[in-house]
């Protein structure tokens, strides 16, 4: 583990990021300098800045801890467009550059109006017309939407499903989308009108993105999680009920055990899940979904915990808990939902039972 | 039960509060009209139009499904204020009247910024001085607090705790609390500052508007689940996924046929409970709490549950579905927590195992 | 509620099941002769004495308090089989009279080895055969399969499904099946061949006992989880850890807590459900349903927590726990597993929806 | 890790292991043979034979799969007792390798009939009388205490809690304890009346055996839960119902995904703990407390969800998923309760929530 690169990280977080973390959720705030700020000093994409995939996941938590919405920012900037950019793009280095420093915004754009997580029915279309790729059709949820300088789209050719880079901008109608947690993500609805774009590869790199992208949900709905305890703790440690400290209670304290225990074990899980995902992005597929299921169920069940030990004050506008257990919720729908990685698991039963090491070792 | 009445509110609620519901919850606007409008029907306070507790139970669950917000209004301007001054008042028929009419709001004041359920660690402070009671203290997550024109406060005399009723506005200093769920509600802290009041009657006055705003919050956790259910089920009938509609997918009736199931059960000891509360209300605190601790377990999962048959729309802020995630999340906190609940039935275990049916005939 | 008849109940199951129940479970031994003692003293087929269905309820909770397997034999020879043949029988007055005395054991028989739950696939087939019915074929786990004097019997005609009565008894090859629980009840698998039959009726016979046989699995399902609290809470009354009685534990009373206001839920359910049954017990299928995959869930999450909290005790053999653990597992398999109810429940989810009081009223 | 000694081990628990763990189930038979078997194979205790912590626990994994009886037999042989040994004691050799190749049998005896998991309380006491040291007192659930030669016995001096061993047979008394699963392990209740006694160390001894019995403990949890799976997968892919192939139900599919996901994450967690222990076993108590309260969770849940589909064969004695349930119910009781092990987490609760990330480093 890079400790130097994990504690910039957290001092930034608590420094930074920690006192805008209100002001972005309730006011439905972009913060387009953080964005600016995280890249100049190197930690808007980690990756990018040389760290294993596990340390960055490290940098999500911490940023989770006090921000859903920017860590979700960092995400998207970072593994689920720049991350597919440099493992298939060719001549980009600039706007990789761009993306890694904050000087350009990111969206990646899948999901569609009509279908949500079920990929195959999609309706956004690529024609090749005159030697140039033109795209056409709606994606919704879209983080950074309203911002975005770039978007990495999926789109059906003829044949199959192909990823494009769209940079122009003239070609798109964005619509806002208000949602309940993880505000001032800017996330749209976006209409592409026959926009230019360059192919980067076939559904290999929309799956090369998923599949970062699910870990580094994974790892956000951990830092949620943890940033929830964390308050929590300390609310539980202050606060007196029936004569002793809320922390004095058993049933309290058994609430804080259950939800570290489980914590841990999933902190493992992405520990495991990121080094497969190094050795073979590919095989690491049934893993990864894996990681996504049981890590946002675990997470969402802790928050609600946390929620239940602060009272009133997991359920007041101005806590991290009560922002935690609205962001926190995303994490089973997002990037494919629960049911989507039960499908996917699905298709992997026979191997992860009979083989059952392989996926540690 | 009194299908007049509970259609009629059903008609109101889907007429006329439906189309408020978002506006409520996202401009946290308190629909004062709205309440006017419940009173002139005769549906704001069903109990003083002569309802029998199950039904007025069943009017809430109505307008839970539209909306929470419009709920929790209810409850507290019926059970909450008036039912305990109807009960335990001497005189008071105008006032009785104006609460059950809309033409005057009423607030319940009991949880303090010290010490939420734990009653009995209350700071405000009631002093006879030259024979009129004089109350003092600040009151936390009060309903309505903004508006209210007069509180029903628990504070300690000398010797115990009493229930006063304040009517007067000058001495309450009213801070606006922003929450997570049940928006539009004018939830306030208050500070009391040496208020002129009515003794009403001891902590019994108290405990009964707990118990019947106990069963109150059941039946909006209820509603708000139902409601949910019924937006999810109409979406699963529509939607599209993987080559057949939502509603075809075992995995999908399977989280319906649970969450239905759930909901008989909590249903069924709604009405026992109503039944028990208007048998002897004190004999019933054990069934209540049993009902308060279940019902809002329950209503969460389901909601839960329909959120994630939503998929990203269960998240966006323009369905019932999200806001009842946010609102349900209420139920197992105000009005006595889980914990609280916990603890009430903790006391009476020997009785209800060994006598089983008395709870029930 | 017949309290005379219960506390009859409750006292013969105290002194006379109690002392043999691990007898009858570590030796698989079967209870003849309580069978008959329970018929002479008129408790053993409640229903027949002339007991609401809600009663012969209570009857059955009582006796699963100390023995799930002769709760469940009277479940059988009551529910199953003697109740049917009451209502669809004709000249059946001594064979019903012998069943509900205890002079004459009979079996219910509809799973098969080849499709448990899924009774479409039936391959039990009925001829006629110059005038007289003969059914052939195998059924599979059939309480009291190995003593059985007679057999109703579900089985396929050339059109559709009948419910006939076998009394022959050398066409009938009975073969012991070894169970984990509700052990002493003479589980067999049964070979009929060529067995003279009466037809009682269609597949609406069939139906019929298992609706009511659906409620009897639900109040054995409470019985057990009542029976283990009350062993459970005893022990946690005398026992001491980490200085202070178990009871005096915050976390052991909420698990009290917890599982106390979950059984109140399913106690109001049946209570509901049996008033239903007896209303049009068709139109009582879907919350038949909803009652047997709630309260066999909860059932066995309540007597997961008292093996908890008995330890080892919950462990060992000699305690009614242990054994309720493994007894109450059964009912989330037997009469309809979890998976069928919520089949059921699937196609009835819209009026469930929509018409949400009819069930109650 | 080690795939040679792995894949020896899964032999033979197939061929040698699985053929009996009926029999050692049914009978109560304590498999002595198998034990020495094993002991030739130089897998009876992997450890000694020098394997790290992690491969040695999958072995018990492997074992587990088929019988967890003796799974728990190479726990208490290798883990519990001979593994403290090796680390603390002195001039044992002989004995070790006795242990190591199931010529001699040991139990670990902690447990009392007072007070179970609170150690603190326990009444057993050596005295020094004459330079030798004399143990008295009482042991419960002992495993393989009706055929041990020598015990581990911790027990109160004047001063605190030493770790002795016990060689003596004449002054042991043993009772046979009949339990719920992991049968023909000779579980026993012992009374030491006087034993001669060498002191192994202090409490510290015991906190070791402790420690990797309960990693041990969660391994056996795991493989119980993996072998129910696997036969409930076979089963799956066979057996027809409503049409078509279990396997191909989504519900049935979606529990199958449930579960592995869920074991994929306590798998990890078995792999970071061991190497937490074998890095400092002392500073990796709170890890332990995770790893066995989430695995030992999360393996119930899992072989109860393969006894619901594999239906009424899951509740047959003839199949390894039916007692599967039986056996892993213990791993939650068993060396330390959930209780005990949330009691230590509540110790750790800071230093877990500050300091992420030292456990996994």
């Amino acid at each position: 583990m890079d400790r130097v690169l994990i504690s910039s990280v957290q001092d930034f977080a608590r420094k930074e990021i920690q006192v805008l973390a209100e002001k972005i959720d309730r006011e439905d705030y972009y913060p387009r300098h953080l964005i600016t700020k995280m890249g100049d000093l190197g930690i808007l994409d980690p990756l990018y800045s040389g760290a294993s995939v596990y340390d960055s996941m490290l940098c999500l938590e911490e940023i989770a801890k006090v921000s859903g919405s920017v860590a979700l920012i960092q995400d998207v900037q970072g593994e689920l467009v720049n991350s597919p950019l440099r493992t298939f793009g060719h001549d980009l280095d600039d706007l990789i550059d761009d993306l890694a420093k904050g000087k350009k915004i990111g969206s990646f754009a899948l999901s569609e109006p009509c279908c949500g997580s079920d990929t195959r029915s999609m309706k956004t279309r690529a024609e090749k017309v005159s030697g140039v790729w033109r795209v056409s059709g709606e994606k919704m949820w879209i983080t950074q939407g309203m911002y975005a300088d770039v978007f990495l789209v999926a789109a059906k050719t003829s044949e199959k499903i192909g990823t494009f880079l769209v940079r122009e901008q003239d070609c798109v109608e964005r619509e806002k989308i208000e949602v309940s947690g993880n505000r001032g993500t800017g996330t749209a609805k976006i209409r592409l009108n026959e926009c230019e774009a360059d192919l980067i590869g076939g559904w290999q790199v929309t799956k090369y993105a998923l599949s970062i992208g699910r870990i580094a949900i994974s790892a956000i709905a951990i830092g949620l999680a943890l940033g929830a305890t964390e308050e929590a703790y300390g609310w539980a440690e202050e606060r007196t009920a029936f004569g002793k400290k809320l922390l004095e209670h058993e049933g309290v304290q058994w609430m804080f055990s259950d939800s570290i225990a489980d914590l841990e074990s999933v902190k493992s899980l992405l520990d495991v899940t990121c080094k497969a995902f190094e050795n073979n992005w590919e095989m690491a597929e049934p893993l990864i979904a894996a990681l996504k299921l049981v890590s946002s169920k675990i997470a969402n069940n802790v928050v609600d915990r946390m929620v239940q030990i602060m009272g009133g004050m997991g359920y007041a506008k101005s806590t991290r808990t009560e922002r935690a257990y609205r962001d926190v919720r995303l994490t089973r729908i997002g990037e494919g939902t629960d049911e989507v990685q039960r499908l996917i698991l699905s298709r992997h039963l026979r191997e992860m039972i009979n083989n059952t090491y392989n996926a540690i070792e």
